[in-house]
């Protein structure tokens, strides 16, 4: 299949998935509208909050389920759109806990409420009480709905239960490696690359990769061990991108990442460069860098070099390498049909290519 | 029944809720175990938050459920376990919200978070971050699993089916009941006495009342008009135990509420009574005492005065007498058994006699 070709699949995949949102936002907001203006809003800031996104995790779902022979896109869609749901569940509850109002330059469900409440005359800090709570409020929906949304794809017993045990993993994994990442933002000691690696693959590479594949592999009827072999896919192939995604944190081109590239650094955020480069002679210099508020651009640089000379950031460019290629391999696998390995190589490729 | 009877049997059946949960929270707190200690920890606290409650949702469900001659009551204990994780999940998340830290004078999750981490030396405010953080992840636990046990109950389709549309009704109407709440409190106008009978029911005695006596009602194969009957009386009785609550959280009295009854006043927290006495004369002097940070005992007792003598008391005595003798007449219809009029009727009772 040409590149082409790709991109109109994931394409006419993830259009089917926002058709299955915008019905369900649809049906919400009718159902809304009696119980309230503001709860009504409510559900369109929560729409607004999952369009717009690459629906990276249908498509992973939608991808091992057409790889693995099967047909029902539509039933695929709905399963592919619990989990985007799930995701705007986590991302809206990380910014309550963060006490982000924007995120990707744009206001969030806080930051749309407070900056609503504020052009009213509201006080910003009450301003912003409000919207941390439609915050909390949302991302419950969200959350609570994922879970519906398996329900309303009409798939029955026992497949049901199948997907809806995954779905489980995705959240109990995820609260997990959050509860982590918290952890690491609080603790004064530097944690070993280990426990990042641990945190990345709990906190995201089992919601947006391991799990959204396993469920399109269950969903296809697929045999146990090419459930298990796509959930050991994922788990490398998603740590390779949190690995390398942190590394664009850092040295990456704003207009291609979308991020800044000093945000990272000035919050001194837990990756597995920064622990590398704890345990190198450059971390004498680099700890009164990482994590400083004002870091100023020269400064930022500076790091940046550092962090290139003490080696670290090979040596992130490296363990994503290795994670990438042994996911490769698992596409290898004799049980892998070639169908399901046209489907996930180009995702592995896509990480291994934003690896310098 | 006598009343000693009536107390075995609420005894016997929270014990069952008990038993499910226990189960669950052992099964899941060995399932977190590996993925890190703090983990292990978040599920021990939010067991502890569901921990040493009435069960008083639980026991509307199998009320229902043994009124309408329902005899699996274990099943009625997963569908009530289900209600209480609901109500965790709910006053946990309210907690963040309203960034309590206690709650009926006993630290929460985010308390305990944030004592714990204090008293290891970490600063307060980054104590509190960490608390309210794992307050976020914790009610998220507890709202997908109350979904989960619905499932867990090994209840059929399509009675599955119904019974989890009963508990989004709860979800939803909770979080527009709770958006409205929040609004009220950052609005400077008074809301209409109307206006906080709708909030009531919809944050509270939807998934306090009504939907656990209708789940009841549809695990024990009731028809619509019971089931829808038995909403109706959830909605009046829901409504009229708010009113006689917020009544309580003025003149009640502390050892028999177990909540101070100058919190509201401070709070200038909006009831029914505050609702009335803002369209009254006292009003003019009313309006300086109520949500009056620092108000006094004596100036509470004199708002007490007030909101006697304006005759605002009474309009929520009147108001919540009202509804709950609705809702005693609704056990009178045709079509409610004997059985379902024995199990309900101590409730309604319940109520009125908060009533003076």
């Amino acid at each position: 299949m040409s590149r082409n070709d790709h991109s109109t699949v994931a394409g006419s995949r993830a259009a089917m998935v926002d058709a299955v949102l915008e019905r369900f936002f649809s049906l919400s907001k009718k159902r809304a509208a009696p119980l309230g203006a503001h709860y009504e809003h409510l559900w369109g800031l929560l729409e607004r909050n999952t369009q717009g996104g690459k629906r990276f995790r249908p498509r992973m779902v939608m991808a091992a389920y057409a790889g693995l022979g099967g047909t029902d896109m539509d039933a695929a869609a709905y399963v592919g759109a619990s989990f985007e749901l799930l995701h705007t569940a986590l991302i809206v509850h990380d910014d309550v806990i963060d006490r982000d109002f924007v995120r990707r330059g744009i206001p969030n469900i806080s930051g749309a409420y407070r900056d609503h409440a504020v052009d009213r005359g509201v006080a910003v800090d009450i301003a912003e009480h409000r919207g941390v709570s439609a915050a909390v409020i949302a991302g419950d929906l969200a959350l609570f709905n994922a879970y519906r949304l398996i329900d309303r794809s009409g798939v029955g017993s026992p497949m049901r239960e199948r997907l809806l045990d995954v779905l489980d993993e995705a959240m109990f994994a995820s609260a997990a490696g959050e509860l982590i990442d918290v952890d690491f933002s609080i603790d004064p000691d530097m944690p070993l690359v280990d426990d990042i690696v641990t945190m990345e693959r709990l906190k995201t590479a089992v919601y947006s990769f391991e799990t959204p594949l396993q469920a399109g592999a269950i969903l296809a009827g697929a045999s146990e061990d090419t459930v298990r072999t796509l959930g050991d896919f994922g788990r490398e192939i998603g740590i390779a991108y949190q690995i390398v995604d942190d590394v664009l944190g850092v040295f990456g081109e704003e207009e291609a990442t979308g991020k800044t590239t000093i945000g990272d650094l000035r919050e001194g955020k837990r990756t597995v460069m920064i622990a590398f480069a704890c345990s190198t002679p450059a971390w004498a210099r680099l700890c009164d860098l990482i994590g400083k508020v004002d870091l100023s651009l020269d400064e930022a640089d500076e790091a940046r070099s550092l962090l290139i000379a003490c080696g670290a950031r090979a040596f992130a460019d490296d363990l994503a390498r290795g994670y990438a290629n042994r996911a490769l391999a698992r596409l290898a696998e004799p049980h892998i049909p070639a169908s399901l390995r046209d489907e996930l190589h180009p995702v592995a490729e896509t990480v291994l290519k934003r690896v310098r």
